[in-house]
């Protein structure tokens, strides 16, 4: 196998590698999902775990402002959490970076790593810094430990055809700006997994396009879209709303009997600023439509 | 502050970065040990929380076998938890790497990575894959959980002056290969705390002339060295022995009371291969000695 990695998507390849390798005999929730579930015993909330990366050139432009760049790098992890229906707890952050990089930008880029930590009451446990040759892009390596309540954990493979496709706020365009300085829905999950039992839930990192087959195939399901439902954020048409990436949002399935008047007003005075859209809805595997586009590490 | 990385060394750097974020309030170890410590309750052994990173280029050439290289990624967080007295869990691996890297070479990797979380009984949970630009160095990086016995933590910070200082193996020349295919030390560890209770561990990833100096400081002592003591490969010298660094032996220290005849032959009944070598001992801070040289990821 001499093929080169741009010959793969990012899921073709993550499932070779993964069989290489020895995994947890039981997982609740193994590679694949958004995180990692460790049953830590009775009485004991679930922990998670979850590891991300940046790159300079690929996540962040090399003059990206280093705060909101530091935001973003634990945000990307906390949103993880969210989508399980849970919450951060430990960072470890790992940086690679050249040493000629000035201090002041990796100091700029801990002090939005601090902000975001303070903002969803999460600390930094542990790190670990390296140098990169000089010329090669710094990477910034985010791991981390979180937790969720047993009755409350929310995974990709829970839906159920018939259940609706729901989305938090709007989609497209984040590259203009909010990719940097998104705030991850950990409360809006805690709300919808307590409320609306979400059947299966995700955050949508590399658009709808992508994100959305896979969560069906997780719960092996199809799916119908209902592209005119699609929210859009302005400027965006809907080609750019399923396949820009990088929202942040979540998107979640639920049965149709907990979608009614109440329970979008109930949404509306705790989130009044956030939209919630069904946008289609989970049907037989092999039935529904296919969806193209969205973001893949490896551009095939 | 705008002077480059290259003018702060490792340790510098981090003390002005981890003041940016917050922190545990009550760690039981913080950012400096080998591993942060996570108190999961009573009844529980303590987790172990570490992240580590490889580059190319810098902790292993383009050319390097894959397999060894994948080995070498896993085994020098286990070498870690070994620090601590602990054993390792659940790894979460990120790879960014160029997309015109061949399939093979990072399934290789893969495979070296299993070889070693199977040699060491742990597990791969989750992990996450990202492009770098093309000319780039790959990055590998790995964060774990671990456990540890409460009553078998041992910490960098519990030497007291008096305590011997000793090293497991022999030092020096690990770039020759032994880099690539050390085997940490999770069984002498766990038999040290156990016969020998170490006041004080870690393992050597940058050489004496680094890490005991970072080992005093944290238990907050001098020491004195016995250069001639220093058990050295074949073909070392003690400068290479003290500052070649990678060697992933264990660094402890110890009550003079717990160093005897019997102790040393019922470890090597136990490691009848690995000698276990007193070089020093402990002193009264500002007494003793200093050393100079050791690995600097960012070459000060």
């Amino acid at each position: 196998m001499n093929q080169p990695l741009h010959r793969f998507s990012e899921d073709e390849l993550i499932e070779r590698l993964v069989r290489l390798v020895p995994h947890d005999p039981s997982p609740a929730a193994g590679p694949g999902d958004d995180c990692a579930v460790v049953d830590l015993g009775k009485g004991k909330p679930l922990q998670l775990l979850k590891t991300d990366a940046m790159v300079e050139g690929i996540h962040f432009l090399p003059d990206a402002p280093p705060r909101k760049v530091g935001w973003k790098a634990i945000a990307r992890v906390v949103s993880d959490f969210a989508a399980m229906g849970g919450k951060p707890e430990r960072f470890l952050v790992t940086i690679a970076l050249p040493a000629a990089w000035p201090l002041a930008r990796i100091e700029g880029i801990y002090r939005g790593m601090g902000d975001c930590l303070k903002a969803y009451d999460a600390v930094l446990a542990g790190g670990e810094t390296s140098r990169v040759p000089e010329g090669s892009a710094a990477v910034i390596s985010v791991a981390a430990t979180g937790s969720v309540d047993r009755k409350h954990l929310t995974l990709r493979s829970g839906g159920k055809p018939g259940d609706l496709i729901a989305v938090t706020g709007k989609l497209g365009g984040s590259l203009g700006g909010r990719h940097l300085t998104f705030n991850p829905r950990v409360a809006e999950a805690a709300w919808l997994v307590e409320h609306l039992k979400p059947t299966a839930m995700m955050d949508l990192s590399d658009g709808v396009a992508k994100d959305l087959p896979r969560l069906a195939t997780a719960s092996g399901c199809g799916f119908q879209l209902n592209r005119d439902a699609i929210p859009r954020h302005r400027g965006c048409d809907v080609a750019q709303a399923l396949g820009d990436g990088e929202d942040f949002e979540l998107l979640f399935t639920l049965s149709p009997k907990r979608w009614n008047e109440d329970a979008v007003k109930a949404w509306r005075a705790v989130f009044p600023k956030l939209p919630l859209t069904v946008i289609g809805q989970l049907v037989s595997p092999g039935e529904g439509t296919t969806l193209e586009g969205g973001w893949d590490h490896f551009g095939k």
